[in-house]
Formats: C-alpha cells, sequence, structure tokens
C-alpha cells in the first residue's frame, strides 16, 4: 500500500501540472509518445516476447496468447491511436453553461478534468497506451493497473511513454504504473480514496464485480453485456438474418456482441431457419426453448442460466415469444443494460421498445455491435459504461472530464 | 435485508411507471402531496409530537429539537416546495444531443430517469417531502432511510405522500420508507445492487464516510464543506469584512459556510482586526497562526488540525499567507472541494484562484453561501456534490437524470 500511496501523491501532484497544460503541450505530448511508440518498437517486440513466452510455459489459450502479443503492425496502430487523439477537440475549459442571477452574480460552468484516473485492466498491452494517452487528452494524470500476463510489456511502454512526455516538459508522473501485479494491489488502487478521482476496471465480470463491492474511491462499471436481439412480427426477415449474424458472428469475444434472440410467435416458423441456419454454419451453438428445438432440429434445450449468460463465443440463446411485451419482460429480466436491438417495421412498436428497454444502447433495425466510441463518432473510448451514474455506453473524451461552478461578483452576500 | 429487497423489488417495479409517466400526471401528483399536506398537517403535527416527545426525555439539544419539530409553518413550507416543482422544466425525454454517422444510423442521446434513487439521511423530517417530491420529478422512485429521530414524522409524511400519488393514479411504490432504522438498515440499502440506481447519503461526516465505505450502489457525497476565503493583498477590505461575516455567522450549521480565513500578510495588519472584530462581536471564536495571535490579541492559537476542521458553528480558523500562492497551496491541503472565495481587486488574481482551487463553486468577490440549488436558479436541490463524477455541486433535477442513446437504423450491420 505504501509504494502506491506514493503512486497516488505523485499522480494527484502531476494532474495539477497537467490540469493546467494548454491544448498544444498535450498535443505535443501525444506526438511525442507516438513518434517514441515507433521509434522504439524493437524494445516493446523484446519485452513483449518475455510475457509470450511465460505465457506459453504457463499454458495460456491461443486466443490469449493472440490478445497478449504485440508486433510491428500492432504497435504502428498503438502509435495511430495516440496520434489520432490530437485531431479531436480539447475538452477542457469549455463553458458548458453561463448565467447570471437576479443578485448580479455571474455563474459559468467550466469543464475540468477529472484529477487523477485509475484503471484496471487484463491481458491486452495495447490498453497501456490507449489509456494513458485518452487520459491525458482530458487533462488527468493515470495510474494503471494491467493484468501481470502482460507486466513486461506494459513496463516497456510505460516507460517510453513517461519519457517521451518528459521530453516535452511535462510531468512523467502523469502516467505512472503500478508495478506490483497482485490481487492486493487492485484493491489497494480501489480503496486510494482522496488519490483517485475515478476508477475504471476494463476487463472480466468478475473484475467489475471485484471493484463494485471494494471501492472507496468513485468508479464506473464498464462492460458486460448480455445484449438482446428482438425480431418482431413485422420484421424483414432477411434483415433479421443479418443484424443477428453480425451481432453474433462479427466479433463474440466483445461487449456489444448479441447473445440472445427473441422472436415472435408469429414469423418463428419462417423466420428461425432463416435466421439460424446462417448461425449454424458459422458454428454458433443453438441453446433453445422448447418452442425453438420444435422448429430447428440442431438447437439444443437452454436451461434458465443460458438466458442469463454472456458467452462472448460461438453460442446464442433463443426464445420464442408472444409478442412485444414478452420480449420487453423477458429483457427486462435478463439484460445487463448494455445494448438490445428490435428488427421491425412497426413505427408503433420501434418506439415501444426504444422507450421501455432501460439499456445504454436501443437500435431499431441496427446491429448491437455499433455501441462503440469509434462508431458513435467519439474518435476514442475508454470503455462502455453499463451504470446510470455520470456515463453511460460509449465513453470518450467528454466522458473522462468533471466541470465546476466559477462566480464572479462584486459583493454579495445573502 | 429481506423486507429491504422487497421495497427494491416493488420500488424498480414502479419506477417503470414513473419514467413513463407525462409531465402532467406528474405534476398532478405533486399537487396531490401538497394539498394533502396541508390537508392533513394535524396528523403530521401528532406524529411529530411523539417523535418530539422521545428526543425530549432522550435529552436530545435544543438545536436538534428545533430541526426536529414541524408546526404547522413549516408543513405550509414543504407543501409550497413540493408545489413549486411544477413549475419547473421537466428533465425527463429531452433529446440531449442528435447525430447521424456516415453508415446513416441516426442516433439520439435522451435524458431518461435514474430509475430508483435511494436517500439517506439524519433528522430533519422535512427532506421527506423534499426528496421524494423531487425524484417523483425526475421520473425516479424513491427509497427514504430517515434518522430514527425522526420516524414516527416520516412514516407519516410517507404515508400521506403514498395516498396522494395513488389517488391520481401512480403507484404508491414510487415512495417508500425504509421502516427498520437500524445502522444495518443503512448498510442493506447501500448495497442493494440491482435495486438501488443512485443513493445519496445527506447528512454528518461520519454517515458519507460509511457510505462511501459500505456502499456497492453508485453513490454521489454529498456536503461535507470546509470553506475558505482567501483575502488578496489588493481586497477591498469592507468587502471582505462583509463576506466573511456573512459565510461564517449568518448559518453556520450549514456546508457553505465559511470555516477558514487566509489573509494576504500584506494587509494583515490592517484588514484582520476589521474583518475579526464584527466575527468577536457575533460571538465567533478566532483561532488563529501565530502571527494572526500577534495581531489580535483576542484570537486563540491555533493547532494544525483546527485547519481541516468543518466547525459548524461559530469558529473560524485564521492564517494569515505570504501570498496567493501560500493560499493555493493551503486550500488545496485542507479543502474539501466545496466553496472557496477570493476577495482581491487584480484580474490576474482571480483568474488564477479560479483556474487552480480545485472546488465545486469558486468565486470572486462573493459568499461561499451561494452554492445552493435555490441561488444557483436550479428551483430544487437535493444536496450538494463534493465528488466529480456525475454532479458537482448543487444538485438539481438535471443533475438526478441519466441518458441513453437511441439508434434508428435500416439494416446497419458492421
Amino acid at each position: 500500500m505504501n509504494s502506491l500511496l506514493d503512486l497516488g501523491i505523485k499522480a494527484k501532484a502531476a494532474s495539477k501540472e497537467l490540469g493546467a497544460a494548454s491544448k498544444d503541450l498535450k498535443n505535443k505530448a501525444l506526438v511525442s509518445i507516438a513518434d517514441a511508440l515507433i521509434c522504439r518498437k524493437n524494445e516493446i517486440i523484446e519485452a513483449n516476447s518475455i510475457d509470450l513466452e511465460k505465457g506459453k510455459q504457463a499454458g495460456m489459450s491461443e486466443a490469449l496468447i493472440d490478445r497478449l502479443c504485440l508486433d510491428e503492425k500492432r504497435i504502428l496502430g498503438m502509435a495511430q491511436g495516440v496520434k489520432d487523439l490530437c485531431d479531436l477537440e480539447d475538452p477542457i475549459g469549455n463553458v458548458l453553461e453561463e448565467f447570471t442571477r437576479p443578485n448580479g452574480i455571474k455563474i459559468k460552468k467550466i469543464s475540468v478534468p477529472m484529477g487523477v484516473i485509475g484503471i484496471i485492466y487484463e491481458a491486452r498491452p495495447n490498453v497501456t497506451s490507449d489509456a494513458a494517452a485518452i487520459s491525458l487528452k482530458a487533462g488527468s494524470a493515470v495510474i494503471l493497473r494491467g493484468g501481470k500476463e502482460a507486466f513486461n510489456s506494459n513496463l516497456k511502454i510505460t516507460e517510453i511513454m513517461r519519457e517521451a512526455i518528459a521530453e516535452v516538459g511535462l510531468n512523467s508522473d502523469c502516467i505512472q504504473l503500478v508495478s506490483d501485479t497482485s490481487r492486493q494491489s487492485s484493491i489497494d488502487l480501489m480503496t486510494l480514496k482522496g488519490y483517485v478521482d475515478l476508477l475504471i476496471p476494463r476487463g472480466s465480470a468478475g473484475l467489475i464485480k471485484a471493484a463494485v463491492e471494494n471501492s472507496t474511491v468513485p468508479i464506473i462499471e464498464t462492460g458486460t453485456g448480455n445484449c438482446h436481439a428482438f425480431v418482431d412480427s413485422s420484421a424483414d426477415i432477411a434483415m433479421a438474418a443479418d443484424i443477428v449474424f453480425n451481432g453474433k458472428v462479427q466479433r463474440p469475444s466483445v461487449c456489444n456482441a448479441l447473445e440472445s434472440l427473441l422472436v415472435c410467435e408469429d414469423i418463428a416458423d419462417t423466420a428461425l431457419p432463416v435466421i439460424c441456419d446462417r448461425l449454424k454454419e458459422a458454428n454458433v451453438e443453438i441453446r433453445g426453448c422448447e418452442k425453438t428445438c420444435e422448429i430447428l432440429n440442431y438447437a439444443i434445450p437452454a436451461c434458465e442460466e443460458d438466458f442469463a449468460t454472456e458467452f462472448l463465443g460461438y453460442i446464442i440463446s433463443v426464445k420464442v415469444v408472444k409478442d412485444i411485451n414478452e420480449a420487453l419482460a423477458h429483457i427486462d429480466k435478463y439484460s445487463t443494460h448494455h445494448s438490445e436491438c428490435i428488427i421491425t417495421k412497426s413505427e408503433e412498436n420501434a418506439e415501444l421498445f426504444l422507450k421501455s428497454v432501460d439499456s445504454a444502447a436501443v437500435y431499431v433495425n441496427a446491429s448491437t455491435r455499433f455501441t462503440d466510441g469509434g462508431e458513435f463518432g467519439f474518435g476514442a473510448e475508454i470503455g462502455i459504461s453499463t451504470q446510470k451514474l455520470h456515463a453511460r455506453g460509449p465513453m470518450g473524451l467528454k466522458e473522462l472530464t468533471s466541470y465546476k461552478y466559477i462566480t464572479y461578483g462584486n459583493g454579495q452576500i445573502r
């Protein structure tokens, strides 16, 4: 805890310098980071190879090894991501509201940095540069606590970034990495009250749960997505098949991928085969309700838990529902409030769905895969919030800021 | 916990009805509450007399008895407060942003209710109607957990409000009171994950700390205010004396009251007597640094802890500082990030102070007592946030809402 407290103290001090930094200085720092990542890519690849070796020895799955791996192309991608932030509008110092009260005091609501942002994440080392760069552009110091599997990669990337920002005159403590990767160091970061203004856990449901249960600093829950598609009786079935296929198959491991399909019973006989045959061909396992299993001979009977599960893989739960109301009730029961979509030609049902579904992003006739900072045009993203406080859905630069009220008077008292 | 879970389930269900309620229905419910409070004021006074009797028997201080007491005038004030909410703009269903992406999907960011708001508060029974009414207008069901001292009053007020909203057709479970006033019931409410979307603790520093440490539901910290005034070398000393007197004496028990005075050494000899003699006349105890004690023979030596204390009474800590930079460093060390002010004629120092002080509200030449929803023109207030996440400073209707993204497509996939 002592060394983490030390990090916190340094981050708080650095955050004051960074909070006062000009847009130009921040952009210069971003360019410096991007250049250094490219220039020193061999050092990163070398550090990464140690992590890969350890991972292989520990019997890590191929999918995890792939996430962990950094090659030249990926490092260039990381650098480009950092550089792209320069083009985005500076989110700090904007006048959000301005009003004068009857007593003459003039109040301005101004966007300000959070201060210190903590990020806890798992095996992807590219998050290290992504999270540091977006926090920097948002004017906040960052304390990174990455997974132990990627520790050598993260350490090298952090070292490069710290040196790069120091070169342009920024305090290198704006970017710090927790060097202890024990479970306890996560808990310590979650309770670094007074030094961390916002903590964002990114990763597995277990990590999010631990953060919710242990944090005393403000957190934003991210990422758990048990996303639903409801195919209404009036749906264009070919469109439904496209949207469901895209939601489930294009990238099954991400939070906005589709996990559950609801089909109105009026069209189930026709729609289910059209939609699910394509999924089956792509090796998606169909876990269906009784009616689904009657219609599709390749469906496996679903249990209750299947409808509550974020599979993050080639499995989908399928249920035939009586009508939109049963679909809404089912979504209300099982959704993690991330993203849901309806495929329908009925304007009335579309509006009912949009109004009733209590999720961060609700779609009519489009894939849930669009819940993403890039797809929304935010230019950068630090995660997808599934809570209602502060930010909901994709979090870009603006969602990483706070505000304060500054007030001009000439002696007013109450 | 079982009965609280039951409250949570009922609140969640009721919140869906309330979230879909029209502005007119919500306003009708508010009028119904206001009318019922007036009409049944004798019942409230009777219930309140039981609490007062118990309080007196338990040796409650006069100040607390006064906070607890409800007479006809106060009940009319509560009713008026509820009715006044009708005039405010409905915060739900507003299009906050709207954009069309290159692929043709049209995204709208819409303000939506939080869902279920929990409020934990202490002895003031008027909070019961205030908090319920503002939550209702903001479209959220509320679970109230008031102090045990006011239990009979709170129970009666809640009963009246529940009946009043049922009369206009709203689900009475939109307003519920936790009937168990043990410490455990507070903790249970703080951990009612999945049923409480936002918890606001209102009251003592101890309550806020307990909420921070125990909550697994999202919370907003409120109210601790170690507020500072800095009298710069160029200050109008008469103005400074007015602002400091107002900040300390007008209502010392509230969070935006002044607790600490910093004076630039260049003018300390002249300014301190002018400012502090008035405070002394009003029976304010001056706890000063060494230099202050040299200048004011009635000042008592301050210890380190005095500068960190929110006195909430007739005590003020005073320190002579070298310049604005020492003032900023002192504020940075001791402030609770609520409200601070500078009294100065220097535009440069004013801007430096506004930029550097990391507090919810920062003032130039005006009293910190203005940090208040009413004074800011919000029309209603549920508390003053001292955190940076979601809301900062006075929280009105808008700060009690969330948002969601609704998206219209015509078959778009990634």
